[in-house]
């Protein structure tokens, strides 16, 4: 393949995690991904097969990328090569979720009895230690430094960069009706110590409520099995590009 | 009683918690305190009456609050009135449980998958939200402030406290052969803003281990049914008596 007057070719699978695949390619610092049609929950307990998932969420995540790119916020995406692939630049992951809550939901909702809905006075940022064995569990910054997972000067970079990403996401949902309740993040390095956007922003890590309704248009619909994910997730996208048609 | 050229009169119970009783007195800033024989674990669950501990606590968490005193740390102590009995400072409680933690162990030990007894690189502070029925949920420093339990210049002064107890209380147990593995501290505030350090400090709010020996002195022995709690508070008791007489 042809990228931008270099020839790319896909190697070997890296890695193949719960919701993607990364191949190696020609380009020691270009990786080549595929969106999978599985859906997960519960740390992996809840599985399934979803035939449609991994397109909605590699074309949905290439868009609010290249938005954000546009919106200054560096990231990995460098292009959207089908419906279920795209090319991401490789970074050494910070082994963080960076979760963003602008209204209270979820496990926030839970873990401090606070109303779901309840809008919060700031966007309010959570470290969590991605590390499935372990149930991802929650971090303050002492724990990050101690465990040495980045710096301070890192760490203080990583949240600056996810308020800026709150603000421009809210800034796309809300010209599409979608009121943006929370997101999660992963941030990487690349070699020269420049810190990355990187993994997906879609449905799947996004909690995403219609403004009129209410309604749930995110993977909550298959946590708490309210129906079929696919057409909700369809929905954003469509609503997504209408955005970009504007 | 006639204390400090003052008489003091004990009133009504004020609030019966899991390990004391707190009764008003005649003085509306003045706080009588009655240890209870009572030991839990698991938040409640675990529950037994245990002869002896309340004396153990009452006169371990007094002679340790004096110690601090000397030491420059601001607290609610008072007074022992007798081996069960103290007055203290009534103070409006911050509802947080600061933990601090020299060496791996217990939850967090559990939470981030390090071996009980790895030192860390320097000491760790955490806040758990205190609330029973929560299940005292830990908290970052922006969970703190959106739920307004303190201000910024607050939590900044709460943790400072905190690391000088830990270097207080790091001396004392070092010189009667006692590891300060971690510990669960709590503050208060008085009607003009000064914040102090408040509740106990004993075997059931700190991980103690033997220097030589890794015997567990605290709550520990109860939590885990390694043995009878008396002897080894007991043995924590004595070994700060021979301290003060040196
Ligand atoms: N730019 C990037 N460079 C390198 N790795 C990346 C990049 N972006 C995302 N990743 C990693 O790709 C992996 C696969 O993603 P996926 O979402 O399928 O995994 P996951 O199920 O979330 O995590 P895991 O399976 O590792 O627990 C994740 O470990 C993610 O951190
Ligand atoms: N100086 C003080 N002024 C006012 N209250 C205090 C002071 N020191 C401690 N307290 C409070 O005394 C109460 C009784 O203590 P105890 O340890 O028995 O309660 P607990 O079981 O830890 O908490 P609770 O029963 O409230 O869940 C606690 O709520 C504690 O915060
Ligand atoms: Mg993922
Ligand atoms: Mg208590």
């Amino acid at each position: 393949m042809l990228i931008g007057g270099l020839f790319l070719e896909k190697q070997e699978l890296l890695y193949e995690g719960k919701a993607k695949k990364l191949y190696k390619t020609s380009e020691s610092d270009v990786i080549w991904v595929e969106y999978l049609n599985q859906a997960t929950a519960l740390n992996g307990k809840k599985k399934d097969l979803i035939q449609g998932k991994g397109e909605l969420n590699n074309q949905i995540t290439s868009l609010l990328f290249s938005l954000l790119k546009e919106a200054g916020v560096h990231n990995h995406f460098i292009k959207k090569l089908s419906k279920t692939e795209q090319l991401i630049e490789s970074v050494t992951m910070f082994p963080l979720e960076v979760v963003l809550r602008n209204i209270s939901a979820g496990s926030f909702s839970k873990r401090f009895g606070v109303k779901e809905g309840t809008p919060l006075a700031n966007p309010i940022i959570e470290f969590y230690l991605k590390d499935d064995k372990l149930d991802d569990p929650m971090m303050n910054e002492e724990h990050i430094q101690l465990l040495e997972l980045t710096t301070a000067e890192e760490i203080k970079k990583i949240k600056k960069m996810t308020l800026e990403v709150n603000t421009a996401l809210q800034k796309v949902f809300k010209k599409i009706d979608i009121q943006l309740i929370d997101f999660k993040l992963e941030f990487g390095k690349q070699a020269d110590g420049n810190i990355l956007l990187a993994d997906e922003i879609s449905p799947d890590t996004c909690r995403l409520w219609d403004v009129k309704t209410g309604e749930h248009l995110d993977k909550d619909v298959y946590r708490r099995d309210l129906g079929n994910l696919v057409p909700v997730y369809q929905e954003v996208f469509e609503r997504l590009l209408k955005l970009e048609s504007i």
